[in-house]
């Protein structure tokens, strides 16, 4: 059967880039269709008319929204090569709960990191650097969250690293000496090339932050 | 193996509800342990040391924390029984962004009618309504939002319903004009036992919801 697949997605998106890694990861070929977030296509429109986010996964006409939900379609779709979710049930769980913890966590820290000041953002970025030390301490010393290949909470989780320089510049400070585990690790991801070709270099996300904070008249 | 299975609760919980729903609906017998939420256990603090939140699956001792994953555990380790997902990966990401859907929507939403007045709370009602016709719409025809049996997201969903007492009574509005199609629904779930002996009685809720309110100094 002819594949079609088409990734609507906007490029700094860290959920778009899940589905992007999550996709070279199994060696799936598809079109990416950049979306422009303040003219939402018509087929955006249609295809995830409840949230009318990116980024949405379609598959044969048929669209999946949510990056996780569309990071576990992909891994049961071509389930064949490199499987992201462990077979033992506990593992597949306690996958899911890391990956839902980056999800209700690291987005919204990060946010407050650039959007506040002063002792609100003295507060956010405690706050990341703790998060990131519970994630330091699931990984403990296995080359991936996934064991001695990428799982589903490394491509949660990876996507925003192309972040953390933008925080840091807004936030004037320093996550690798805070948790140089979870940047080794990061780096170790990087270097395959389903990683770096998925996500963007990390001064243009700086560059889109500094924008985003003049039109929301931050600083 | 004898199974030892334990779950951390809080009775008027619609999370912890589900999980009793799902080990209900798979026939598995466990030990029900009440949490005093003003001073949690020992054993809660340990289990779910991240959230510090009910409800908490315990199963051969080890932690299943989240109520969307705690239910799918329960279907993967119990998957001979009443399947709650089913085995087409397109229809499981359907069901999972429905569930996830409920998540984002549905509690909050609910919590907005009875903690807030006037224009906030009419918006509320609204966004409520509008919510719950999505899922009408996801329904469609069919008896249960599974097909022909219980699913997943009935499990996510059913527990809400008995919520809507409290809802209907402190935003004085009625729901079911507006969506029989969804009532209809909620009243078959409650003709399960798995699903009538997991929920409480909605007038105990709403009673709690009052104690609620009187804590939090609204009205």
């Amino acid at each position: 059967m002819a594949e079609e697949v088409i990734l609507l997605d906007f490029w700094p998106s860290p959920f778009g880039m899940r589905v992007r890694i999550a996709l070279a990861e199994k060696g799936v070929k598809y079109e990416y269709r950049e979306e422009d977030l303040r003219n939402k296509s018509p087929l955006l429109l249609q295809m995830n008319p409840v949230h009318k986010k990116i980024p949405v996964l379609i598959h044969n006409g048929k669209p999946i929204c949510e990056s996780l939900i569309a990071v576990q379609y992909v891994d049961e779709v071509w389930k064949d090569k490199s499987p992201f979710l462990p077979s033992d049930p506990y593992q597949r769980a306690q996958a899911r709960f890391w990956a839902d913890f980056i999800d209700k966590k690291i987005y919204d820290i990060g946010r407050k990191i650039w959007t506040t000041k002063g002792d609100e953002q003295e507060a956010a970025k405690k706050e990341f650097i703790e998060a990131l030390k519970l994630l330091e301490g699931e990984l403990g010393n296995k080359p991936y969250f996934g064991g001695e290949s990428m799982g589903y909470v490394d491509v949660a989780l990876i996507p925003f690293y192309s972040w953390f320089y933008a925080y840091e510049t807004c936030g004037n400070f320093s996550i690798e000496p805070e948790c140089p585990v979870l940047i080794a690790w990061a780096k170790r991801c990087l270097q395959k090339e389903s990683v770096s070709e998925s996500v963007p270099d990390p001064e243009k996300v700086y560059e889109f932050v500094l924008v985003l904070k003049k039109k929301f008249g931050i600083e």
